[in-house]
C-alpha cells in the first residue's frame, strides 16, 4: 500500500518577504504500512495552518538552530511542519486507531508520518467545524488568551491596543479585552479590515495605519488617556510609538514582529528613558510555555462562542496547492483572521 | 536672623552631555526666621547626593512634564532637589526640632527651606557614617535591592551580567548578586575600576568596554552559558549585546540609560523576534515603587556590611563649589561608586 504523496517544501531559503517561487510542489511516495513497532502513524491531512513564524525556520541562518527549541531550519525539499487537523489512516501507535480525528503537527502535505512521541492528540471537536481547532480554539486562540491574561494581567477599564488586529491572534486579543471590560482600539491595513474591527468585532476604535504618516500623533488621537496594554504583533515604529502613549505601569506583550521579520533592517527602538519612568514592561512570549491554561482557554472559550460573544474569524482557501499563495499573502496582509487550508474533505 | 545660602544652579538648559558651563553658583539671602504654621523648616546640608537621574530635569523639554511627576523641569536660576543628609537648625514643623539630622529631598545648597510635606525623615545612622545613607544604605542601595530581587527574581546559580558595575547602583547589584550565589560578571571604563571589581568587589570577571569592539563578541566570551539576568545601566548597543545573548527566560532590569543620555541620538534596538523566541522580559523600574522593601533592605544590608560582606564604595568631593565638576564627572565615567558631596561638617 502505497500512496503518490504530494507535499509544499522549499525550493529555495528565504530572504526578507517570501515568495511563492520560493515554494515548490513535490510529489514522493509514501507507504501506508508501518513497521510493527515503530509506533507511527499515516494522517491524511484535513485542515494545515499557516502561520507567520513559520517564516523563521524558512531562513537559512536558522539552519544553524540547535534542534529541540522549535525554531531549527528547514531543509529545501524537507517537509514543512504545521499544526493541523487530520484523520488517522494506519497506526502502529497504541494510543489511535484509524479513523481517529486527531490535532497537533502534521505537515503542509497531504499524508503526514508522525513518530511515535509526535505532538498530536486525539481531537473532540466539542461541537464546533474541525477548521476551529486550529484557530479560535487553537494555538492562535491560546497565544491570545495567554497573552492578553497572563502576560498583560488587563484590569477593566484599562486602555487596550492591537496592532495586526485583523489577525488571526489580534483579532482575539481585542475580543477577549472587550469582554473584559476593557477600551480597545486596533490597526490594520485595510479599509475593509478596520470596517469588520469596528462593526462586526465591537472594537471600540480601528484605524488603517497605512493612512498614517505620524502613529505617534495617530496614536494620541486615539488614546488620549494613554495607553495600557500593548499587544504587539509588529515590532518597529509601531512599538515605539505605542511605548511613547503609554502610562505609567504599561505592558507590551511582544506576540509577533510581522514587519521586522519582512524587513530585517527594522527594528524597535522604543525610549529606553520612558521605559524607566513609566516603568513599562516589554515581554516576549510564546502561547506553549502557557500550555496548563489549556482546559481553561477552551471551556471559556467554547461558552463564549456558544453564547455568540466571541466571533470566530476564518479565511479558508481550498487545496495544498494554495498554500504558497496563503503563506506569502500574510506578509501582504492578505487575510482576515485566521488562515487556514483545507487539503481534502473530513 | 538671616544667611547668605550659596547654591547651584542651572545658567542654561543641558544639551546632550552636561558641561561645568551649564551650572553657576549664586548667593541669596534665606531668613531663618520662619512663619509660625508654616510647617517650614530649614536644614543645613551636610552630604548631598550626586546622580545621572538629575540631568534629565535639566533639559528643557521636561519644563513641559507636569508637576507631580518627579520629572519636572528645573528653571534656570531655580534651587536643584537632591538627596542629602543635613541637621535641621530651625523649624516650625513639630515633628522635628533644631539639631535634629536628617535625610530626605533638599538642594543643591548650604541651607535648604523644607516645607510641609517635605519628603525628609529623621536619620538613625545606625552606626555607620552619614554618607553610606545616601548611597549603600539609601536610595542607590534600594535600586540595586529592588532591582535585583524584585525585578530580576534571581535563583542561585545564574548568570548575572551588571553594566556601569562600578557605579554607584552597578557595585551593589554586583555584591548582591554574589551573596546569592550568583554567576557575576560587570563592565566598567577603565583599568582601575575593573580591577577594582575583580579584587576587592568579588565580581567573577569584569571587563572594560572601552577596549571592546564586538561587544556581541565579548560577552559571549565570558558568558559562554549565556546571560539569564542582565541589570542595564547604560542601554543602547549594551543591552542589545546582552539580549542576543541572553537565556530563555531572560530578564532585563532597565535601570538607567546613561550612554542614550549623552547620545540621544544612541537608542536600544534589541533583537525582538529573540526577545518573542527567548521570551525575555525587559523591565524599567523605580526604586521608589518598592519603598515597601525598604526596612528589609536596611536590616539586611546593614547587616551584610556589619560582618565585612559587603564593601561600601564611595567617591566624596569636597565643597558646594565641586558639584558642577562631580555631576559632570558622572557623565564622563570620573566616579568610583556613589558620588556624593560633602557640603559642611557635622
Amino acid at each position: 500500500m502505497e500512496v503518490a504523496n504530494k507535499h509544499v517544501t522549499l525550493k529555495t531559503h528565504i530572504e526578507g518577504a517570501p515568495k511563492e517561487s520560493d515554494f515548490e510542489l513535490k510529489t514522493s511516495p509514501l507507504s501506508l504500512l508501518l513497521y510493527p513497532g515503530s509506533g507511527e502513524m499515516i494522517v491524511k491531512n484535513l485542515y494545515v495552518s499557516i502561520d507567520p513564524y513559520q517564516l523563521n525556520r524558512m531562513r537559512s541562518y536558522s539552519l544553524s538552530q540547535k534542534t529541540g527549541t522549535g525554531f531549527e531550519g528547514i531543509s529545501l525539499g524537507e517537509e514543512i511542519e504545521a499544526y493541523g487537523v487530520a484523520k488517522v489512516v494506519a497506526s502502529d501507535n497504541v494510543e489511535f486507531e484509524k479513523g481517529d480525528v486527531v490535532v497537533g503537527v502534521v505537515t503542509w502535505a497531504e499524508y503526514s508520518k508522525v513518530r511515535r512521541n509526535g505532538m498530536i492528540r486525539k481531537l473532540d471537536p466539542l461541537g464546533f467545524p474541525l477548521s476551529y481547532h486550529l484557530g479560535i480554539l487553537g494555538y492562535s486562540g491560546l497565544t491570545a488568551y495567554a497573552g492578553f491574561f497572563e502576560i498583560c494581567k488587563p484590569k477593566r477599564g484599562e486602555k487596550v491596543f492591537v496592532s495586526t488586529a485583523a489577525g488571526s491572534v489580534g483579532n482575539l486579543v481585542g475580543q477577549f479585552a472587550k469582554l473584559h471590560g476593557c477600551y480597545v482600539v486596533g490597526c490594520a491595513g485595510s479599509k475593509q479590515k478596520v470596517q469588520l474591527l469596528k462593526e462586526k468585532l465591537g472594537f471600540d476604535e480601528a484605524f488603517n495605519y497605512r493612512e498614517e504618516t505620524d502613529l505617534n500623533s495617530t496614536l494620541k488621537r486615539y488614546f488620549p488617556d494613554g495607553i495600557d496594554i500593548y499587544f504587539d504583533n509588529v515590532g518597529a515604529e509601531m512599538q515605539e510609538a505605542a511605548v511613547a502613549n503609554m502610562n505609567t505601569f504599561g505592558r507590551v506583550a511582544v506576540s509577533g514582529v510581522i514587519s521586522e521579520c519582512i524587513d530585517p533592517g527594522k527594528r524597535a527602538a522604543p525610549n529606553m528613558l520612558q521605559i524607566i519612568h513609566k516603568r513599562i514592561k516589554i515581554q516576549g512570549f510564546l502561547a506553549v510555555d502557557h500550555i496548563g491554561l489549556f482546559q481553561d482557554f477552551v471551556s471559556t472559550t467554547s461558552n463564549h462562542l456558544r453564547s455568540g460573544e466571541l466571533c470566530p474569524l476564518e479565511d479558508i482557501s481550498d487545496g495544498l496547492g494554495s498554500i504558497p499563495f496563503a503563506f506569502t499573502g500574510l506578509f501582504r496582509g492578505d487575510n482576515i483572521g485566521k488562515k487556514i487550508v483545507k487539503i481534502a474533505e473530513e
